[in-house]
């Protein structure tokens, strides 16, 4: 008997939770080697600066430059490389960074929050909203280069009013991608440099004579790029440090009203699996009728994938079909898990949304394939990962503002709150907080 | 000549960037005995649960219980610290509460923002708001102890709709502070926990038999608190990690309109400067004349003040009075500081605020002490320290929700945003992402 190409659980099973937990359970490892080789490259950067960056160009990207002037990507590259790329892809690209730039209009209105408001005493109180001056962009080079993701992560910020987007990418070998660059354009990125790894962080994070510094830095990475953006938190921003790509999909396994509807959710699967073999993707359905036509589907497609074998590990170590009661326990388990991506492929979706708090991104109903939100829909396809959706939110203009309170307070409102304040400085101990608000009273000093 | 009381410096000066730069440089140090202390601690409470925690507590505190029960502090304790406290304490307590409740629901209002729409094809796009499950809340005990600190967590989780609050709080010798569990009453706290350190932000982030496990760790602590929040962070949110208080007072120097501004001025730097000899407290002006006034009024104030020897400490290294060019000038030295407080006090501050990019909070005109904002004002008082406002923000509603992406993509819509994304996916090389979208369209599978 061959191993299972998924992994079979049922919420009837007596150690249901502890076998949903041991499949969950996913920790990056910190690796000693890469903490050590990142903290020197960025104390180097840090001091030697430019210098520092070429030779470690140099070195892992195998890109000779006689200067850091040398490895900016100028306006001009940019629109060649916009000619140069399909038409169909050139258009695809304008018109997902079109909806990305509408959504993200329409979150910012909601979201973004200046106010000004007057108490009884005449007191002013508010929160000024102020878009962060300069940020930068990671954009991986190579294989993972995902010319979707600096859509994602530049438009939000050029909506958001960011003031400049510094964009790093490497480039091994000395080539460039064009589908990156066009991209890039497209976004409304400001400079470009062909530099990336830790060195890049670094040079973002405290600037050099070339890289202008940054005040927060997005985008993922490789393990030495997310070390070295936990290690700059703080010098500036960062967003988030990404895990691995992960969906669940919550389907009823009503094929009377989709016949195909296993094919679907199979691809579906294999969609969020494609990424990575540490990625994670998991069936819940109240159908074991259905889960079995569903394991036939992934027997059946996972040979015409051309990333079968990227597929086949990550369901075989990760995947999961989970037989439930009904659609509320179903609801209950994916808020356990907390996905990335949570598809609802259910005849009254909206119904079951009340009982869904935690994911990422929420697809629903049979036609919102996962893939079209990483692409198209307009929001965002960069989203809390590994449960983190119990606390965080996609990436969204909120991340490229940041908030500022005001207080106006009137001679009168100065009174009333001198004394309130002047009481809880005392009771703790702080008598110069205390004198500021009493020396302001009409009736004293 | 004896010592300076406080640096002065004039932004004329052939070197004053690189006189501010030095000011204002500061790192936490990281100390590596701390590190390993607090990564063996939080290995032992994952490991051991509530054991653990009584050992360390046992060992750290000098309290002697036999269960976690025994350090559970229950509302009837919480009820009566309210009935011991003084009245006016109390009165004070509750009337700030009210304010900053007032605010943060405001606030709420503003920066939610759950919202959908529709496209042309029909498709629904929005955006779901979600308190967070359960808060952990951190309250330094003995000295450090601030009440007002525990409003300031407690009452924005509670109005963000928090499910559950988890107050844990260290009791030095078995001491408990009655204002502090009064506070938490007021406050509207779920559970209270005698316990502190790194072993609380163990128990809080991996939970134990008796402790909930949280979503997100919110409040100070020492640096051994410090580096247990940066360690679980992944496991469970958490908010900053806040550097040493600052004040930057922004003042024009018109004794005519306030005859004691340099005294009010000079109490409002003592008012940062007596947190923690580490404070920075920053006067910028553009009178000679009331620089040596204000420089006059410390000299005369200082020996009046309780904590005259922490203030002197902190301004004797981290203080400064700098003389700008005019007010202009002064909001872009004001902006490179980021500071956590600026005071604007000047004849029209309101025509300031524009060139005011960069601060935590800001407060304006004569009246508005920074110490009506630390206490009753209505906005928070956790806010973002070292130059980290040039990127984040006030402790906020919004760091007690989070956000999922919406999208409900219409049969209709699925044909055109599927040709999009089966494009841009091809270019990716990831043909699930293609097939799951082109299976949905129409004149396809």
């Amino acid at each position: 008997m061959s191993a299972p190409l998924i992994h079979r659980l049922a919420t009837s099973d007596a150690d249901f939770t502890a076998k949903l937990d041991h499949l969950l359970a996913f920790e990056a490892e910190t690796d000693a080697a890469i903490e050590s080789a990142v903290a020197s490259i960025l104390a180097d950067v840090r001091k030697r600066g430019d210098e520092a960056v070429l030779d470690y160009t140099r070195k892992f990207d195998r890109v000779e430059a006689g200067s850091m002037a040398a490895l900016e990507i100028g306006r001009a590259e940019l629109d060649a490389a916009l000619a140069a790329i399909p038409a169909e892809v050139r258009a695809a690209l304008e018109a997902a960074a079109e909806r990305v730039r509408e959504y993200h209009a329409i979150q910012l209105d909601k979201t973004a929050g200046s106010f000004q408001y007057h108490d009884a005493d005449g007191t002013l109180l508010g929160q000024k909203v102020t878009p962060l001056d300069r940020v930068g962009l990671y954009v991986p080079g190579g294989k993972a280069a995902y010319p979707s993701s600096i859509l994602m992560d530049a438009v939000p910020a050029r909506v958001a009013g960011v003031g400049e987007l510094i964009m790093v990418t490497p480039t091994p070998g000395g080539v460039r991608n064009d589908t990156v660059l066009a991209a890039a354009a497209i976004a409304g990125v400001d400079r470009v440099f062909a530099i990336g790894g830790a060195q890049a962080v670094g040079a973002l994070a405290y600037g050099t004579a070339t890289v202008p510094k940054v005040d927060k830095i997005v985008g993922p990475g490789n393990a030495y790029v997310a070390e070295a953006k936990r290690r700059v938190f703080g010098v500036c921003g960062i967003d988030m440090i990404a895990g691995p790509s992960e969906i669940l999909v919550i389907c009823d396994g009503d094929t009377a009203a989709i016949p195909q509807l296993a094919d679907w959710v199979a691809i579906d699967l294999f969609s969020q699996a494609e990424h990575d073999e540490l990625a994670q993707a998991i069936l819940l359905t109240p159908s074991a009728a259905f889960a079995d036509e569903v394991e036939a589907a992934i027997a059946r497609l996972l040979p015409t994938m051309p990333r079968r074998e990227i597929i086949a590990t990550s369901l075989r170590n990760r995947g999961a079909i989970v037989v439930v009661r009904d659609l509320e326990e179903a609801a209950a388990v994916a808020n356990r898990v907390a996905p990335e991506h949570m598809e609802v492929s259910v005849a009254d979706p909206h119904a079951l949304l009340p009982l869904l708090k935690h994911a990422g991104a929420i697809f629903l109903g049979r036609y919102t394939s996962e893939s079209l939100g990483d692409y198209c829909a307009g929001p965002n396809h960069v989203l809390p990962t590994s449960g983190t959706a119990r606390f965080s939110s996609p990436l969204g203009v909120y991340d490229f503002i940041k908030r500022s309170s005001l207080i106006d307070v009137s001679a009168a409102g100065a009174q009333k709150l001198g004394r309130i304040a002047s009481t809880l400085a005392h009771s703790e101990g702080l008598t110069a907080h205390a004198r500021a608000a009493e020396l302001r009273l009409k009736d004293e000093g």
